[in-house]
């Protein structure tokens, strides 16, 4: 598959995003899925692209916030909470030009949803990668914790995740790999950049 | 009193931040004090200042984010918590290359200092306008309520207040107007800005 965002047109965006400002279109990645999906793997992909491209960028990551602020747990009420405190961090990021790669399981749709109603331009990213999968790789190990019960409140084990109702793309990481997965979001971006111009 | 901030050396700092691009020197205006101390006037004063100067800046009002998120309640901890996360927003714009101009009654110098550390160029205004002068005022009708026992955990009132121990400011608005109060904070900012170029 070939990069469908060359350097010279992403040069283009970047030329005239820093002409424009306070007024420079900027844009919230919002990448949600499951635990072990590959979220944060092309989110730092799309994240060193734009950072090496001059633009502002901003990475937020659902377990680093977690680790500033311990006393955030994982009840709906509070992964509600934290989804939205992200969302509010991105908005207000996004409003001042800064580009904003957002990684959370972020499992609700209502959730997800009051995020893209506080940003200009909510990109949504469903990294679809099959619960057996993620569950296979188990990086971390929590899903093999979880199985044991020794930790609850995990999303795909003992607690939903409601998919998008209508993302604006889709990545399935079995048949995709990081850098077609990420071009692809990049150029999906800039389409919409060229759009909002 | 004469406004020691000069629209000919202040458009020569806005030039130099913009050609500095992601290396803007920016900062967060940090204003504590009690309910009703006139902090947000303050702040208000400066945000206009700055904003209309062509800098990047956010406003953020302790008040209106705890609209945004209402289960934000006002134990120690939750105020604690309160304080962490807007203040690391505000880190996270700063960094960005925006200026902040936070208005928190912030009353705990221990959450106050997490968020110092979080910033490059934190500056703490400590409005300290006597507590019976803000009960005088009384605004919003809050501390009557506080001294009814309708409201509980009211700084001030049944909830301390724990001045800063070495803010970079502190002002009384029995002493000073919101023009000069604002005034000496823009010109503590253009030194500080100035001494980190």
């Amino acid at each position: 598959m070939k990069n469908p965002v060359t350097r010279d047109t992403h040069s283009r965006s970047i030329a005239k995003a820093e002409s424009w400002g306070k007024e420079t279109p900027s844009a919230v990645l919002w990448f949600t899925g499951l635990s072990g999906s590959g979220k944060s793997t092309i989110a730092q992909y799309v994240f060193g692209y734009l950072a090496k491209g001059g633009f502002r960028v901003e990475s937020l990551d659902g377990d680093s916030i977690r680790d500033i602020f311990p006393n955030t747990g994982f009840t709906r009420s509070e992964r509600e909470a934290h989804i939205q405190r992200v969302g509010f961090l991105a908005s207000r990021l996004e409003r001042n030009g800064v580009f904003v790669v957002a990684s959370l399981v972020s499992p609700y749709e209502a959730s997800r949803q009051f995020v893209r109603r506080l940003c200009s331009n909510f990109i949504e990213i469903y990294v679809a990668t099959p619960l057996e999968e993620c569950e296979r790789r188990d990086v971390k190990g929590l899903y093999a914790k979880a199985r044991r019960g020794e930790i609850q409140h995990f999303t795909g084990i003992d607690d939903p995740y409601e998919p998008p109702v209508n993302p604006e793309l889709t990545l399935d990481t079995t048949k995709t790999n990081v850098e077609d997965a990420g071009n692809a979001i990049l150029a999906l971006l800039q389409n919409r950049l060229e759009g909002a111009t």
